[in-house]
C-alpha cells in the first residue's frame, strides 16, 4: 500500500512513524505548504512535495492520511483531496460532524473514492467502545474521562493572553468521580466534577501573573467551567518537564440485565504520544480504506463502517484460529 | 426480528432477559430438549417447543441463538442447524474454533444462511479488542486476564471429585501481575503468576477432606498449574454466599511507537452476571447476523466480519451525529 502525508506537523510524523512498523505500507511523499526543500523527513526514499503539486501523485498513491488541523484545514481539505483520492483524516469538531460527514460524502460518491472522517482515539476509538457498549447495554449511562493529557487547544488558549511566553495545559479526570462511575452508581456529574483543569505558564518579564491567572480561570469556554490551577514557571522548567504530549482517558458504560445484574465495561488509554497514538489509528484505518475501495465501496466513510478483521495484515484464517 | 433461543439453561435465560430490553426484537420461540409442558419462561406470547419440532419454525424466525454447551452440544447443533436457520453461538472451545468454523461454512454456504460462531466476551468482544488493539501497535505485546469470577467448567471438575457435594470455583487475577503489565514493563508471566484459583467446596459428612483438597490441587489442566486455594463450607453458606455468578477481566495491550513512546490500551469488563452479558453480545450481534443475511452475505461469520453499525438499533445518520 502507497500511502500519502498531506501535512507534516506532530501528527504528520506520527503518522510516519506508525507506518515504518506496518510492513504492508510504504509512505511515498509527504506533501506540506511550507517550502519543500526546507522539510528534513525521517523516511528515506520518500518525497517532499508541495501541497500545489498533489494532483501529479494521484495514480502514485493508494491512500492519502490527512493531518492537517480540524479548525479551518480540514473542512476544506478533506472534500478537496476526497475528488481525487482514498484519504483518511482526523476531522474532531463533534458538533460538525455530520456537515463534514455531508461535504465527503457528496465529493467522494461524486468522483468515487472512499474518505474516512474522524478517525483517531476520540473520535474514533472511543466513539467504537461507546458504540459497541450502548449496543450490547441498551439499559445504561455512557461516560467519557479524558486526560492526564495535554489539551493544545487549551494550551493555544493560554498562550493567546498578552504577557504569556508559552504554555502547557493538563486535562485531569477527577479519581472520585471515575470511582463513582465505576461502581455503577450513575451518578449525574457536572462538568466541574468530571475534570480539572492544570496550567503550565510561563509569563513575560514585568508582566502581571495575577491578572493572566484571572483571564485564564474565568475564560468562557475553556476554563470558566472548570476548577483550574495556574502555576508560573520558567522557560526552561517547561521544556525540561512539559516537552511530551501524554494524553488519554477513559470510556466507561455501566448498564443493568435482568433482575438489575450491574455490569461495567471500560475502555482505558494510557498514552505517552498522543500524535504517535492517533496516527497509529490512521494507519490502521489507511489499510481498510484501501481494501474498501478496493471492493468499489466509495463515498465517506466512519470508524462504525469498517469490520474489524479489515484492519489487520493478517489473513482472514489466521485472526480466526490464533486471536478470536 | 423475530428470535428463537434453542437450549434454555443460564444462558438462554440471559438472551431472554437481553431480548425485552431491544424493541425492535421478539422472541417467538424458546426449544428445548426437555419436556415442553413442563418448562415456564419468562416471556409472555413466546411458545415453548421440543427440539424435535424446529424445522417447523423455518419460516417464523429470523435468527436463532444457541445456547448449548462447547464441549459436545454445539459442534453438531450449529451445523446442522446452519442448513435452515440464519443463527449465532457463543462456541468458546479455543483450539478448535478453525473446526468448528469449517463445519459451519460448509452448511452455512450450502444451505444460503449466515450463521456466526464464538460470540459472547471471550471469544468475542475481547477477541474484538485484541484485534483492534494489535492492529494499532504492531509492535506490542498482549495480556489476557480473566476474573474475579466463577469458572463453570472448573465448579464442575471439582464436583466429579467422590464426596464433594457441591462447590464454586473462583479465578482471580494476580494484581501484581496486573500493574506490571500496566506498566508497560512487558513481562513474560507464567501461568502461575497471572492468575490463582479459590474453591469453596461441600463436602458430604464424614469425607476426607484433606484427600479432596489434595485431589483439587493437583487436578492436571485444572489446578495443578495454579497455587489454588480450597475452603470447606456449609451447604447453606455456599447456597447464600455464592449463589451470583460475576465475571470479567481484563485485555491489555502494550505497546511502543515512535522512539519508544509508550502507549497501554485495556478494555475491562466487571460483571454481576456472566451469563447475562453473553447473552446481551448475541442478541447484539444476532441484529448484525439479521441484516448480514438480509444483504445475502451468507456462510459462517465472527465478530471481526461485523461493522460495528450493524450492531445497533440506531440509524446510521444518528450514530454518526451523536456518538461519534
Amino acid at each position: 500500500m502507497n500511502i500519502g502525508i498531506y501535512g507534516y506537523g506532530n501528527l504528520g510524523r506520527g503518522v510516519e512513524a506508525a507506518i515504518a512498523q506496518n510492513p504492508d505500507m510504504q509512505l511515498v511523499a509527504v506533501f506540506t505548504r511550507r517550502d519543500p526543500d526546507g522539510l528534513k523527513i525521517a523516511t528515506e526514499g520518500a518525497a517532499v512535495v508541495h501541497t500545489s503539486d498533489v494532483l501529479s501523485w494521484k495514480d502514485k498513491i493508494d491512500v492519502m492520511i490527512l493531518c492537517g488541523g480540524s479548525a479551518t484545514d480540514l473542512p476544506e481539505m478533506t472534500p478537496a483531496l476526497a475528488e481525487n483520492f482514498n484519504l483518511v483524516d482526523s476531522y474532531d469538531n463533534h458538533s460538525s460532524i455530520p456537515k463534514h460527514f455531508a461535504a465527503v460524502d457528496a465529493a467522494a460518491k461524486k468522483a468515487g473514492t472512499t474518505a474516512m472522517i474522524s478517525c483517531g482515539w476520540d473520535p474514533g476509538m472511543f466513539s467504537l467502545n461507546r458504540l459497541y457498549a450502548s449496543c450490547i447495554l441498551p439499559d445504561g449511562k455512557d461516560y467519557t474521562f479524558w486526560g492526564r493529557g495535554v489539551s493544545q487547544g487549551h494550551s493555544d488558549a493560554i498562550r493567546r493572553i498578552p504577557g504569556v511566553l508559552d504554555a502547557r495545559q493538563y486535562t485531569v479526570p477527577i479519581e472520585n468521580a471515575l470511582a463513582r462511575v465505576r461502581s455503577g452508581e450513575n451518578p449525574e456529574l457536572t462538568t466541574r466534577q468530571k475534570h480539572l483543569r492544570e496550567c503550565y505558564v510561563v509569563a513575560a518579564e514585568g508582566a502581571d501573573q495575577d491578572e493572566i491567572r484571572q483571564k485564564i480561570v474565568t475564560m468562557p469556554g475553556y476554563f470558566a467551567d472548570y476548577d483550574t490551577t495556574v502555576t508560573f514557571i520558567t522557560m526552561e522548567e517547561l521544556q525540561r518537564e512539559h516537552k511530551g504530549l501524554p494524553h488519554g482517558g477513559n470510556v466507561i458504560r455501566t448498564g443493568k440485565t435482568g433482575n438489575g445484574n450491574k455490569q461495567v465495561v471500560e475502555y482505558k488509554l494510557t498514552l505517552d504520544s498522543n500524535p504517535e497514538f492517533t496516527g497509529s489509528v490512521l494507519v490502521a484505518f489507511a489499510r481498510a480504506v484501501c481494501r474498501t475501495a478496493a471492493r468499489g465501496d466509495y463515498g465517506c466513510k466512519t470508524v462504525f463502517d469498517v469490520a474489524p478483521a479489515d484492519l489487520s495484515m493478517v489473513p482472514r484464517e489466521e485472526l480466526i484460529a490464533h486471536m478470536l
